[in-house]
């Protein structure tokens, strides 16, 4: 029985999660915002009922880490640090260095940094959540959990873009695949619920929150996914493009006077998407009910949004010689049935048979497939941070 | 009884046929190269078996075009230019002004001049032709037949990248599609050769040459396309790369010094997709050899680029609700039984039944499938240049 702390810091936010395992029960979750930034708050949820809020800036990481441990002893929710067993670490770009998730020491430290140019946003703020929690618990192993290491299966054919290889020799570029923590949680979840073993499955696991990635999962590995060297790639997204005629970007930076880096941030990344298209929202339930009201483009965008998640069902089924079972999961995969049933339609050719009826469900695990259908439809609620919780104690039971 | 000129003009070649109508024999053709540059020649194909080549520099389009000409009548193809009904120029960009192939007057010129925004390197080159056709046949009509025209039945769904609406509205960015006239050529031959009216049919058709680019066909009309904005896009081609994370754009310009531009035209359009990928040549011939022999990364090569066909496949079923027939077309579709295997493997889940032995046909007209499959599969040798002849005759009738 032990108590493992999760970690998933960003550049001006830090979330967290106490777990008790391996019951999986949450003790406490919570997160601080607004880090260097005025207005900065925090909130943390425990005994399953109780809310703390407050108003407070953070100038930075290490304050608002350090008060997250005073009020984890403060709440009750330990007696001391020695109970925690483990933080557990989100770290997004492990590059082709991490296949599976780590202990973290002074070699793999230096090896996410040297990773920071896949993912110059993200891994600086990991890193700096793995400093401050070393500084908070100096006696408390650590484990870093990639984003990218589930997609580490990926074969050649899938990974490699058609570019001049020397691109991936020197540069790294590739495909690395993003969610893996979600993608490997739903995926697992879904054979226990399946009652076969995870190595005989073929599974389409759909994440659609604000961001989308869909990948393709064969025995448990993943051998195909929708994003792609960064997450801007794939399908579209709440407010990012997904794959476009890369010859866009020069026409659009000569068209608006923007730089390539301006195009490709300010634009593909923040102002596409279904924000783009619609013009009213980047969250899919805005613009739901802005299309039932027939509010300008709102359908059009559903209709975007959806279509390109339905042609990877196809994709992905073509790339495995069939599948077994679609999982949708993450904020809209979970909760939104219009989505899901625009996503399902038409899909009896390669027999998937779902019922309207199920598919109203939200936010819970349940099959929405009709009892004969050959491919199964389940939703399963995501839990990157069971999955990271997960995976700590299993290296480090290794190590 | 007519005979038409059918005309291809780039900026340094100028390509054509003579088309014997309605019985759509090829009484001459010939290409014309190099022009404006060094070591131009010229060669015609005339009687069935006859050749005349030659080399001689010219200056100009003008050139070129006076002799062509002039040749027909020296090699009795015609006895005078009034013998030519009409003039079909192929033109590559019609934006959305143009749904259909149109008789060039003055307005439809201004129209394609308005569209070279969208096909620089292209449309300038038809033009000149254009005009330089109505300087030798000042009396004949002409008509305009766009690649991009087949595919203006595409909904919006389909055709909207999710970027910002405004980029639609004033830039006229959207996904267009190419190989128009290849796509209607072989799915209306296929509806004559699954003896089906092709408004009850839902087919895919690969043309798979140097550029590659798949259709979703469904009563005749395209409702999806891999190609873009621009035919950079869709799957790896011979040195194109199809579509590629956006945001790797930025990140080779920060790598390699180049700009924007030189990315996307030097790199993505001319060095990568299976150039770039094996280091051994953009020609599957070449590149089947080598893989044969096991050479460097030429196996690799084929793997993508066939998977990448795969995929559109289930994406493009799923697109339809399902398929009745794929279509494979062009020089490496209609020759290379390697790549046509590779893309067809496994998809029997959705009803694709194919014959290794039947596979083997090369260049002609032949059902592939297994007679009980449900879904055909068909080998057709593409003819974009009686498209055209057909649909110049077409609509001068109705003009």
């Amino acid at each position: 029985m032990s108590k493992i702390l999760v970690m998933n810091c960003g550049s001006s936010s830090v979330k967290f999660q106490v777990l008790q395992m391996p019951e999986e029960n949450v003790l406490a979750k919570g997160v601080f915002e607004r880090i260097g930034l005025d207005q900065g708050h925090y909130s943390i949820q425990f005994n399953e009922t109780e809310k703390l809020k407050e108003d407070k800036n953070f100038s930075n990481h290490e304050e608002a880490i350090q008060l997250l441990g005073k009020k984890l002893l403060e709440l009750k929710i330990i007696e001391s640090y020695s109970e925690i067993q483990a933080v557990g670490h989100r770290v997004v770009h492990g590059g082709e260095k991490f296949h599976d998730a780590v202990v973290i020491t002074d070699k793999v430290i230096a090896d996410i940094e040297a990773c920071t140019d896949l993912a110059p946003l993200h891994n600086p703020a990991n890193l700096t959540g793995i400093f401050e929690c070393q500084k908070l618990l100096p006696n408390t192993p650590a484990v870093a959990v990639f984003d990218t290491a589930f997609h580490q299966t990926m074969p050649e054919s899938s990974y490699l873009y058609s570019l001049p290889y020397e691109y991936y020799e020197k540069y790294g570029i590739r495909k690395y695949g993003f969610h893996g923590s979600s993608h490997k949680y739903v995926t697992q979840r879904a054979a226990e619920l399946l009652q076969r073993p995870i190595e005989q499955l073929r599974l389409i696991s759909c994440h659609i929150g604000n961001g989308v990635s869909i990948a393709a999962v064969e025995g448990g590995k993943s051998i195909d996914t929708s994003m792609g060297f960064t997450p801007l790639a794939g399908v579209a997204m709440g407010t990012r493009s997904g794959n476009i005629d890369p010859a866009l970007i020069p026409f659009i930076m000569d068209k608006t006077g923007k730089t390539a880096n301006e195009v490709v941030f300010d634009i593909l990344n923040r102002k596409s998407g279904m924000l783009g298209v619609s013009g009213i929202s980047s969250d899919l339930r805005d613009i739901e009910d802005a299309a039932q009201e027939k509010i300008g483009r709102a359908e059009t965008a559903l209709e975007i949004f959806a279509s390109r998640i339905h042609k990877y069902l196809g994709s992905y089924t073509a790339r495995m010689y069939g599948v077994d079972a679609i999982i949708f999961t993450a904020g809209v995969g979970e909760n939104s049935s219009v989505i899901r049933e625009k996503v399902l339609k038409g899909l009896e050719f390669m027999g998937v048979y779902w019922d309207p009826a199920l598919n109203k469900v939200r936010g819970k695990e349940a099959f929405v497939n009709y009892p004969h259908s050959p491919v199964k439809v389940i939703v399963i609620p995501t839990n990157e941070e069971v999955m990271i919780a997960r995976d700590a104690i299993r290296v480090l039971a290794n190590h």
